[in-house]
């Protein structure tokens, strides 16, 4: 209960800077005056701060207000379209993905191209990458932007707060610290687990008041057709383009989530299956960095080896490798969850059995899970979310026979729904954690 | 970052009164001046507020100082000995057990009857159990203590904060209220499950600064002989007594934990099977508050059909009576894990088996909450904490194959302990409920 210690005069600074960009990313365009009731400092202390922001770049003013609240037009504030920005890429084993996204939240350049990432060393992925990052940054650099941020969603484990891939068996790498491999010009790099970005991107946009909800519009699966390109042959070629600005993201039409609050499992089914759990709004990170992993909680004790030392594991049952095999398609570039929900579609006996039997396994893990951390609601993400109409009615069955007694004995077994960013989430995800780092941070500490 | 609403002055009153108690509880016997500087009020406010609390029997004063900390020899305060105490109340499928505490944290009146709890409804058991609070009551008062709180342990679900079993389906209790079936006259009622107080109490047991650490002195195992001695036979005796003063809960010799900060998964291994996660120091709840239900986590999925309804669920390999039954032995009252550890010791081989398949199942169950919640360590506790030596190594095996990611790789897997509190975790939990709800309210809520 005691006071905490008076903050140093430039760590107050930079902490008041940033409640007036919080305020303006989480309520939208306002004036000085609205910005200084929000967050309780003079109006006079709010113009001082704003000054220096538009200064930096970061606030542009906006002609007679449009904010439609009170009626008085007067210039209200808002967040710069120029100037600095977040980057963001995603590391998967047969592609990567990277974006760049301004301080409003929108995708202003999308880029996207095949690798083949197992076996090779991080190296030639890590150069691929580099020469992507580097497209996008050249591109948003037409719209005036300038990366200061870049966050990097990988599949695999990431030590809590550091740049070190520990682990990550579907790519192979061990130990890989990504800090001297990318360019410093990229931005203040951040590495994190894709499940768990997913599961911000997921926790975020459940938030009408947090930036990036604009990117809830537009047809589903357009920003994989229109920003891609590059999924029909095996040759990888880089596709980089503006995003369409009326379907920045190109996530599917806004479907509202159970209003069950903030605790959920979200299942990122790549070609590994991670998890992450958000607990009342929180990511759960765990002691080392390391939670959320589905894929390997043992479904069939005796089962299958999988490549983590066990046996048994979700991952051998329902990781898109897995469900390939058991499809009789040979894994490899090209060849992808795609193929499955297409072959469902038509009705292939072979296809709908293994998409059954990963439901199944699915299922079987979530139930242990929801058991154990009964959520709010579990939300399926990641390339395994285009499989939702053969995937969830196997899932359900399951969870419904499992978790009577998580449900209080009452046949209302936890909802489980399609993550409507879909694939897209992580890299998402990954996007708002940079820019949310700018909004935090939009000065460089001072050495006091 | 608004401020917050100012309080009511009599809520104002009651946080302070709190925080007085609490800066005691936490940090022992002090002076006006040291709680002063501890809370940060002024030393006047802090006479008036412990004027008060002494009228209301809750802080006695103690003569010259024996702090040791400054040597200047003055008046300390102290919680009082006598006055307002907590009850507790542990209601197992074939035992009850009760006790008080006082606001030190000292256990001070124990009872333990055996009870078949299974199949004749909640009426008579809890008649029994209010015999045994209402004697247990009864010698607290002959020490001048009178209970004002009551929580009740139970095996089953119960809805966040509420007084009614959802299911306790090893009872066969379902929506049953305790609030109407209690005399009020034993205090407020607060209703939990035992894995969750189990945690609570072992949580608490880890910071050396809070009440109840007194406990943790003298011989394992001293109270339930000494205070019970109703286990031989069936017949069910209420045995109530004075606690030993020197052993006041006849928990082991303190053993330190890990100090891998507190988070933790603490399995408590009754006839069912229950778990409750502690994340960051706080037991996490889940949505309807039935998170924990390890008992119910598949671990052979085509396996055994469980009373919740699913199949293979860790309780039905694992659970006290799978045990007994697996070893050649019919559950019923006075067979109960303690014959297994004498046969284990014995090196009957048929015992032996079975303890070895609930410590492998246990490993699988756990090795995917360990999987998905990477928490610091595993704490075993319950009736199976006895069985320790010979139920940890298979388990250890299990998490040492199944969990090799989130040990990020590296062959260290999450360290699993035996509670040193055994099976009086959720009693100890239960009466610490109890005071520290006396500490957080110590007046009446005012009707303003």
């Amino acid at each position: 209960m005691a006071q905490p210690a008076p903050a140093s005069q430039s760590e107050m600074r930079r902490q008041n800077l940033s409640r007036v960009l919080h305020a303006l990313a989480d309520h939208g365009p306002q004036s000085r005056a609205e910005a200084a009731s929000r967050i309780g400092l003079t109006r006079a202390a709010v113009s001082t701060l704003v000054d220096e922001l538009m200064r930096a770049g970061l606030l542009v003013e906006q002609g007679p207000g449009r904010s439609g609240t009170v009626g008085r037009p007067g210039t209200v504030l808002q967040l710069a379209d120029r100037g600095p920005c977040g980057l963001a890429a995603e590391i998967g084993v047969d592609h990567l993905a990277a974006c760049a996204m301004d301080l409003r939240g929108a995708i202003r350049v999308r880029g996207r191209c095949d690798v083949n990432g197992r076996g090779g060393g991080p190296g030639p992925v890590l150069d691929r990458l580099t020469a992507l990052l580097e497209e996008v940054a050249g591109q948003a650099a037409e719209q005036g932007l300038t990366p200061e941020r870049l966050t990097v969603a990988v599949p695999g484990l990431v030590v809590r707060g550091g740049t070190t891939v520990v682990r990550a068996p579907n790519l192979g790498w061990r130990d890989t610290d990504l800090a001297p491999r990318l360019p410093a010009s990229l931005g203040t790099l951040a590495v994190d687990n894709e499940a768990n970005l997913g599961a911000l991107a997921e926790l975020w946009a459940d938030r009408p008041d947090l930036p990036g909800t604009d990117l809830d519009d537009g047809p589903a699966g357009q920003a994989a057709a229109g920003g891609g390109g590059g999924g029909g042959g095996g040759g990888g070629g880089v596709a980089v383009g503006a995003a369409d600005p009326a379907d920045p993201a190109g996530t599917g039409p806004a479907v509202p989530h159970s209003p069950n609050g903030d605790s959920f499992i979200h299942v990122s089914a790549e070609i590994g299956i991670g998890a992450a759990v958000v607990i009342d709004g929180q990511l759960l990170r765990g002691g080392h960095g390391f939670a959320g992993e589905l894929g390997h909680v043992p479904v069939r004790p005796d089962g299958r080896p999988c490549t983590c030392g066990g046996r048994g594991c979700l991952e051998t049952y329902a990781g898109e490798e897995a469900v390939l095999r058991e499809a009789g398609l040979e894994p490899g570039p090209g060849v992808r969850i795609d193929d499955l929900a297409s072959r469902c579609a038509a009705g292939d006996q072979r296809t709908l059995r293994a998409v059954r039997r990963a439901g199944t396994a699915l299922g079987i893990a979530l139930s242990g899970a929801v058991n154990l951390l009964d959520p709010g609601r579990v939300v399926v993400g990641g390339a395994l979310a285009r499989l939702g109409p053969w995937l969830l009615p196997p899932l359900d069955r399951e969870l419904a026979r499992r978790t009577a007694v998580a449900a209080g004995g009452r046949p209302t077994p936890v909802p489980v729904r399609i993550s409507r960013l879909g694939p897209d989430g992580p890299l998402l995800g990954a996007a708002r954690t940079s820019v949310r780092a700018l909004l935090d941070m939009p000065v460089r500490p001072a050495a006091a």
